[in-house]
C-alpha cells in the first residue's frame, strides 16, 4: 500500500471491525506513536557512527518498526481529521521555500 | 502526496539538491523523528481525557508536525534501503492474522 | 540510590569496568533514552483514561522503566560534562518565577 | 537538589500551589516527557559522528532539556506511587547481575 488513502482506510476497517476505536484517542495514539519510534531508536541506538550502514537482519527489523511508525501515524492523522498527503505536500512546499537549495547547501539546518 | 514512493523520491531530491545526506544517517534521521514525534506529544499532553477532541487551532498545528513526522519516515526509509509501502503492507496483513476479530473485538491489544 | 551524584559515580563505574564509553556518545545515549520512554508510552497509551490508576502489576513494570530513563539521563548529563541537580535547581527556579501561582491555579501551561 | 526525595516533594509542592495535580495523570505526563526528549533530540540530531562533542552553547541548552525531563520524570513516578531512587537501586544491581564484566567488557548489550 503505497497510498496514503488506501491506508487510511484500511487502518479503519481494521480498527473498526474489532472496535477498538474507543481506544484511539490523540493521545493514546500519540503515546502509542512514541512507543513505536522507541523500538526503532532501540534497534540503532549503538550502531557505529562511522561503521558499514544497515544490514540485512537490522534492516528487516527496521522495516517492522517503520511499519508500525506509518501505521499509528496514518490512524492519529484519521482521528486529527487530518488528510496527511496534503500536510506532506503543504510542508514539502514550505520547506522548499524555508531553505533556498544556494543558501542552505552543505549546512545543517539548525547551525544556520 | 498521498503516494509514498513519490514523497520518497521529492525528499530524496530535495536533500540532494542541499547536499543534506551527509547529515542522513540512521541514527541522526531516528532522532529527527523523536523530535518531531516530541512535538506531537506537546501539542495534545494537556488535553483533557474526555473533553471535546481536536479543534481547528490544535489540527492545524498537528497537520503540521504530523507532516514533519511522516518526512523524516520515508526518508529514513529511503537511507535504511526499505520500501516503506511494502512493509506497511506486510505489517497490515501480519496484524489481520495476529489480532483475529471475532477474540479481539473490544479488546486492547495489549491487554488480551 | 537517592542521590544523583552518587547514582552518576555508579553508572560512569558500571560503564568504564565494561568499556562501554566508547558507546556513550550523546547521540547514541539519546537514542538509548528514547528507547527507554517509548517503553514507559506502550505500558500506559491504552490505559483507560478515566479508570482507576495504576495497579500493582502496571507499578511494577513502569518502575523498571523510570529507573532505566534515569539510568541513561544520569549517564547523557555526565558524558555531556553537566551538574544534573545543579541544572533541575535552577529549572524548578525558573518554572516558579514563569508560572506565578495566582495566575496559573489551574491553568495548564500550554493554554495560558 | 541533588536528592531525587527533596526533588520530588519540591515538584509536588510545585504542583499542588497551581492546583495542576488535575492535569498529572500518567499517560499526560509520559507525554510531557516525550514532549521534552524530543527537544533533547532536535538539540543533538545533527550533531557530527565523530566532531568534538559538545560546546559550551549547547550544553546549556542541554542542561535545561535534560533537567526538564528529570523533573516530569520525578513527577510520574510519584504519581505512579513509586520510589524512584529505590528503582534505581535494584535497577542498577540488576544490570550488574546481568552484564558480568568479564562477559561483556567492549561488547554493546544489544549485540552480545
Amino acid at each position: 500500500v503505497a497510498d496514503l488513502d488506501d491506508l487510511t482506510t484500511r487502518m479503519r476497517e481494521f480498527t473498526e471491525a474489532r472496535d477498538w476505536g474507543r481506544f484511539h484517542d490523540v493521545k493514546s495514539l500519540t503515546l502509542a506513536l512514541t512507543g513505536e519510534v522507541g523500538e526503532v531508536a532501540e534497534l540503532v541506538q549503538w550502531l557505529p557512527a562511522d561503521g558499514p550502514a544497515v544490514d540485512d537482519r537490522l534492516r528487516e527489523r527496521l522495516g517492522e518498526e517503520l511499519a508500525d511508525v506509518l501505521l499509528y501515524l496514518v490512524r492519529l492523522a484519521d482521528v486529527a481529521g487530518l488528510d496527511l498527503g496534503a500536510e506532506a505536500e503543504r510542508k514539502l512546499a514550505s520547506n522548499e521555500a524555508r531553505f533556498p537549495i544556494e543558501r542552505f547547501r552543505s549546512v545543517a539546518p539548525e547551525r544556520s
